[in-house]
């Protein structure tokens, strides 16, 4: 049954995923199950009578796609789009917006338009990277969501588009939509601190420098690394509501200002990691799918806001409903084109617990948040990983069943270094919670020189660990991790007082930490390594490649910078 | 100040310890602060006028031990312990019980006998292995000690001891003497399992063969790994009492038939491993202080009995206790001939949390606790290391502080690799509670032998993380950790239903797991390797030496077992 295939076309292979894929990415508004029989009917089904229509008699070699899209590349899809690009003509018919409208299923075909031209994208839904998301354009312009997701602006994206063309949008509808076009969702989303080092411009995502990172233990707000997935949503704090439903009492609404006063206001010093900090190490040794995050994608701050437990409790939680439910969903107001907004859920007994310090947070380092970090509010879950942490927080659900939200399902989860695109399945590995221990080496950079007559050299970095578990000691070594020592940790700003040693298991700062020592007579080159051990013992792995993973996700090995010596020139 | 030294003797090394280390090692009976002022004082005044009487003309040149000591090493006390024996004289003088019993703190001078002899160990104090424990047999007898630690049993030990002979016991107090050590404090120790593989005998330590090990999801109890540090306690069940100090309603006393009526019955089925289960990995990197287990210091099985939170809430532990107290001491029955038991704390958090499921058990796999495990009380403290799992429990103090005893203070920590026994601060490393992520290996054997005719083989082992994470995955390599497979694994007894998933961090019992695998085509050898994975995405680390530690605690770098494939003689 499978066809091998000869050659790989790398850009059509990025975007071919299987079929099986699309079981996992359901939306509200459209449903999975369709989606799902119909490219199973459409993988036994080759011929075209069977729903033979005008259009159908210019859809490019679909069988062929199909077979590669099951030998797992792109090879004899590119093959056949090729082939058939001759076949095209020039002259298409005029469809009204009404028309391609009419097309949003795979059973009566999927429509899209794109700069005026109408495309059958019916058979490609199976082969869309991005899973059946697709379907949410389904009957109209692609535009909107290309801007959401930027990595459709690629030569070989338009020249795949292109084999589907049945026809033209009439001018009027095409103005229309132009008009409606020219906002860019993103064109509202706030100015950011030039310093910032972009990874993605639309959603934004950056990371400061790390020497910046390790100056200060309370990251300022405009360093603190931002990563969204959505634009920015402009929430009137006048008007903002927070929902919660799930819980004995019914829906529960809560005003920002109601949020603020009903509730004892609680402040948490807690660090948030992206689940792809430090991606870009597992990247060199592979490439994994995501941003090519550096070490800096960790960032530490206080938080106040009202306690979720407490407001659980308002809208009725009790031992009953422990019973029922596992988990405490969030949707954020941030949404793409179709009103998909970011969700993510936590496990109950975390949302609960007295001592999980879960916060629907108002304040970022004593100030109201940010617009880039959830004004006006978000949920900060200390010792989680920060995709659960929701910004802009609309709704909370109390439910027996996690989020179903495509961050939740299909991305931020582990799985083991051979597990590839063709045989992950999702459905096997838990949504990524407590992140593992973690430190990086902030100062030297790698590939620094350092003269010989400074005669010492200072090594800065950060540790922090998930769960609430401290970090107890971390081990430096200067050569590759033969020889090892141990850093002055610290837990507060420099200079200042320490704090008291957080009650067990809610350590949910980083700490930061610093050794000097002298550089070893001879070397030319020092190997610098850091690892940290936390309370429950538990310690980095010392290599990236045993815990790769297709996501590059929880990159957590010994983190490693070289630098180099020069000798100072009057000795030598 | 501090002399070095030309050559080492390992024998007196292994015997030298700091001045420093004594100030963390104390008893209830001899508080500490009296030797260690001692011990500065006397680094400081080197004559012997200060307290000359007979007895310490005979001493040996402690100025060059006291040298010796600084340096770290027991050079230079070996080069004056031999130059000072010519010195020595056959004739001694003969003293009574009483006179030896006068000299029992550092201030009188501190004298032991030892076979009929007296010796005056008071410059000794200080450089003893154990601490300030050797205070304990001050005034008495060496021999109760020795045969409870059988480290003494060597000639180095007879040798040191000789050069601080100071007289003879005269032949009625030593007859008496004699009668009271024919009783040994371990021959009421119970009959054990003929396959346990002993480390030690006493104190009782014995481990499975790892094959047995994975036989069974549920350990039987004879096979369960021991690990006594003392004799095993008679208890008699009607007339044992369970004392609960430190809370708002005074001390509470409970009888066994109290224990197990007046509050409910809860049975959780939880892993109990030893911190120092694989220290024999780490003891082939460099030699650690312990004993030598294997991979089967770990097992499972399934313990019934009050939990401690319902008998503190008896007693009166409330939210006001919370804010004073931070942990739960225990004390258990079984004691050295001073009377100093076995003692360990927790967290008051785990102890009071409803989701901790610490346990006063009575039950181990549906029967009374057996003598080895703890009968007829011990506390079941899942997802923490053995060491706080205290059997033949008599007491509970619910403190401001950790349990004083050594196996708290003093032992059960971890360390970095570059820390020795001349450099380690016991007080600059948290008591080992939850323990880190493991796995190991236990079919095929290291070594063994697999016929090529056989095409595939099964490897089998255990996983377990502490904490109540949950081990979602473990993967395992043929090629030492190039390429990996996912392996099946198991929460329940082979071929029964399994489980259902714990609640989020109440993982307590392992999981087996096995895969079966092609043999590699022309492989001679196969190099397997597993690691495990638990829900907060902690692994293990890579490899040993890294994370090597004095006391070859906290063993969990990836299991490593080399098998060799015998090539079928008809294809050669």
């Amino acid at each position: 049954m499978f066809i091998s295939t000869v050659t790989a076309n790398s850009g059509a292979m990025l975007l071919l995923r299987r079929c099986r894929g699309l079981t996992l990415l359901s939306t509200r508004r459209l449903p999975v199950a369709p989606a799902v029989a119909s490219c199973a009917v459409r993988l036994r089904s080759s011929s075209a009578e069977d729903q033979g229509s005008y259009q159908r008699a210019h859809r490019p070699g679909w069988r062929h796609a199909v077979a590669g899209l099951l030998a797992g590349t792109g090879a004899v899809l590119a093959y056949g789009l090729h082939q058939h690009k001759a076949e095209q003509e020039a002259a298409y018919p005029i469809f009204s917006q009404e028309e391609v409208t009419s097309h949003r299923s795979l059973q009566d075909g999927v429509w899209v338009t794109y700069k005026g031209g109408v495309y059958d994208i019916t058979e490609f839904v199976a082969m869309h990277p991005g899973g059946d998301k697709i379907l949410l354009a389904a009957g109209g312009a692609l535009e909107p969501f290309w801007a959401l997701y930027a990595v459709h602006n690629q030569e070989h994206v338009l020249e795949m588009l292109s084999e589907y063309k049945v026809g033209e949008l009439n001018a009027e509808d095409l103005k229309k939509q132009k008009t409606m076009q020219t906002l860019d969702p993103y064109s509202s989303d706030p100015e950011r601190h030039p310093v910032l080092r972009i990874n993605n411009l639309k959603p934004f995502n950056a990371e400061p420098p790390p020497e910046i990172l390790s100056d200060s233990f309370i990251t300022p707000s405009a360093f603190f690394f931002k990563r969204n997935h959505l634009p920015v949503p402009q929430v009137d704090p006048a008007t903002y509501l927070l929902q919660v439903e799930g819980l004995p009492g019914g829906l529960l609404t809560l005003s920002l200002e109601e949020l603020k006063t009903r509730f004892p206001k609680h402040t948490v010093t807690a660090t948030l990691q992206c689940a792809g900090n430090r991606r870009s190490e597992m990247n060199a040794v592979k490439q994994v799918k995501g941003l090519n995050w550096g070490i800096a994608a960790i960032s530490n701050a206080t938080w106040s806001g009202a306690r979720l437990r407490d407001v659980l409790l308002a809208a009725g939680y009790g031992p009953d409903v422990a019973r029922r439910a596992g988990h405490v969903q969030f949707e954020g107001l941030d949404k793409d084109v179709t009103g998909t907004t970011y969700g993510a859920s936590i496990p109950l007994n975390k949302a609960v617990s007295e001592e999980g310090d879960v916060l629907l947070a108002y304040e970022m380092n004593g100030a109201d948040l940010p617009a880039d970090h959830g004004y006006p509010v978000r949920v900060v879950v200390p010792g989680v990983v920060g995709a659960r942490n929701v910004k802009w927080l609309g709704k909370i659900i109390v439910s027996a069943d996690e989020s179903s939200s495509h961050w939740q399902q299909n991305d931020y989860k582990g799985f083991s270094p051979g597990t590839d695109w063709d045989t992950v399945n999702f459905k096997s590995a838990p949504a990524i919670q407590e992140l593992p221990v973690q430190s990086a080496i902030t100062a030297p950079a790698d590939g620094a020189v350092v003269d010989r007559s400074s005669e010492e050299l200072t090594v800065k970095g950060y540790a922090w660990s998930g769960g609430g578990r401290e970090v107890v000691r971390v081990d430096v070594s200067l050569d590759g991790g033969k020889t090892w020592q141990v850093a002055q940790i610290r837990s507060s700003e420099k200079g200042q007082a320490p704090e008291g040693t957080p009650p067990t298991g809610r350590a949910w700062a980083w700490k930061l930490w610093e050794i000097t020592a002298p550089l070893p007579p001879g070397a030319k080159e020092l190997k610098i390594v850091c690892k940290a051990v936390d309370n429950s013992y538990n310690m980095q792995p010392d290599t990236v490649a045993p815990i790769w993973n297709l996501r590059g996700v929880l990159s957590n090995a010994w983190h490693r910078v070289n630098v180099k010596i020069r000798e100072d020139e009057r000795e030598e």
